[in-house]
């Protein structure tokens, strides 16, 4: 027998209980759902870190996951909690780009605004809709509920702002779009566009405090220990690593911060 | 089908195996259960922190969930391990006051000394009863067992002080039970206190290291962002917030401290 | 009905989507399988920590669990992938020593190297193996598939270097294994060798900053709050503690340091 997905991403820490209520939500809507965490440690308030790591995790879960994002400082206000139906998922959150990017390349088919009372809560707190409407959201959906109950469909949402890499005479402009816990920089540069600039058996990356020399590489092994190398990571960006090392530290870098990417 | 729900808060944090210890005795024991984490991130040894949390989260779970606790400074010493009935659950966990806040508010029909060693693990380890007596005591609850068999029913258990916010003329004098991991300072003043006090569109909150102007908000999006607000947070308890920002560090406050509410 | 169970260890943190397309690609291939976190926060390419923290949980699972761990600075290089079939269970991860402590508990009857392609991702990135190749066997060892079909028998793998404890006259000299989440200092001394020395009701501990005499306890809240104790934890190993408060860091103490117990 299989299981509803559900999967939760937001910027709520594992202290507090608010994970466990939306988890507590989800399974008396739906008692025989799978609830998986994405991240609970997405940086407080940071959608764009948010949107970031559901994109990644996302492609990898089976056809008809429901993905619930809370990353929500404007939670209470006017701004719009919504449900994005696509080819393959359902995300439910607010309506402030955090669902976007994921839901975009997977084909965006519908999207409602989520309003239906019934569907939420009995009592709605203003504070904290990932329990009180989202989490219902997705234990109804979990349920086979159709996106369409939840209320009017929307042609227009908030789409995040991503400036893409910026090709140059011999390199690329780019920024840092995460570092992760191994404190490997992530850029936005892809694959394909190292390609095509003709990118040979090491790089020079400029960073914030300097120019750095570094092989390109396939695997972080492939240089000694404390040794920068850069690599295509596991979701298909340049990443500039120090293996067995901390990059991020060691260079100083942070998300958001620009990398210039040069033939060597 | 339905799998009997198991919740747990501890403050073993999750670098150790000792959550999954607990989990795979609660598996063993009873295949088919959903565990749910609450929180493992109660400061260390801290009951009424671990107390508070479990309080806020059982109300949300579904009825017959067994909540095991266990924030056990304690352990192995003479200090009885207990389980308590409520009209929609059951707690299980050590007999200092951890499993109380959450049980009363849903009303308690019996509580057990835990002691029949055939429902423990055969071996019963002095310094780590979570595992050894707690989860698998979870498990048996969870396959349908009743509390009576554990041991004899008790009438006495601990009972934590909780004192409640005090009346002033024109004031409300609280303390702080929680700060979050947004750094939202949770109080123990009441949504109906403030009521009864008339507090309109803005309070004074006499803190630590002053006191603060800041108008009383429905969701924390109401301020500018860095401003301070007041409102009843999700649980029904009037917080002290920063909007995108760290309350409880901007005002160096830190749980148990005191809180006076006054109009504006 | 009773669901293949399949635990993970890894040094990934809980900020990134790591964790969760480990998950993603379990269900996809195994839906019906239940996930237990073991940890993933092993201090970052420490594969002897891993291998601790897995060993100390693997025995309380039940039988024909399927444990994957992903402690592993050479990913993408020659080191190969494996998977090791005890008496009770199926470990999976890199052939750099991280399964074999818990394996080797177990009764090891058979390993096998990972390199059958139509049992991993069908792209397989070469810094990800726990997603794209772990994460895919463990959902197929979950869903009944024989451990030979992964690759070739192997008859040697890493095997971690464990230097036991060293007895001289009146006195272990041993290591520190684990530092836990409360501080309390693990050693690799184990109940058996405290008894052939005879230790009575206190020991002296020489540990790097001096020589501690303490009393030789069964439960930390034997002696007073802020006093130092000596135990046998609940993995039957000799623990340095403080009550209530965090020896490793009043004595300064990390993973790996020496430690000498002598009578007193």
């Amino acid at each position: 027998m299989v299981h509803p997905l559900i999967t939760l991403t937001t910027d709520f820490g594992l202290k507090d209980p608010y994970v466990a209520e939306m988890k507590a939500v989800i399974l008396r809507t739906c008692p025989d759902a799978t609830v998986v965490d994405v991240s609970h440690e997405v940086d407080k308030f940071n959608v764009r870190m948010g949107a970031f790591i559901l994109a990644a995790a996302a492609p990898y879960f089976p056809i008809n996951t429901v993905h619930v994002a809370v990353v929500d400082p404007e939670v209470g206000t006017k701004r719009r909690g919504i449900c994005i139906e696509t080819d393959r998922a359902c995300y439910v959150g607010p309506d402030n780009g955090l669902l976007v990017l994921a839901a975009q390349a997977q084909g965006i088919r519908h999207a409602y605004e989520i309003e239906n009372k019934k569907l939420m809560m009995s009592e709605v707190s203003s504070t904290f809709h990932g329990r009180d409407i989202f989490a219902s959201a997705a234990g109804h959906l979990a349920n086979g509920l159709s996106p369409s109950s939840f209320g009017p469909e929307i042609a227009k949402f908030v789409v995040p702002k991503c400036a893409g890499p910026v090709r140059r005479k011999g390199a690329i402009a780019g920024e840092v779009i995460h570092v992760d816990d191994f404190g490997n920089i992530i850029t936005n540069i892809r694959d394909g566009e190292l390609e095509n600039m003709g990118v040979g058996r090491s790089v020079k990356a400029r960073l914030k405090e300097g120019e750095v020399k570094m092989p390109f590489c396939r695997a972080y092994g492939e240089v000694e220990a404390g040794k920068p190398l850069a690599l295509i990571g596991s979701h298909g960006f340049l990443e500039i690593a120090i293996n067995r090392g901390n990059a991020a530290s060691v260079f100083r870098i942070k998300n958001g911060d620009a990398v210039m990417i040069c033939r060597s």
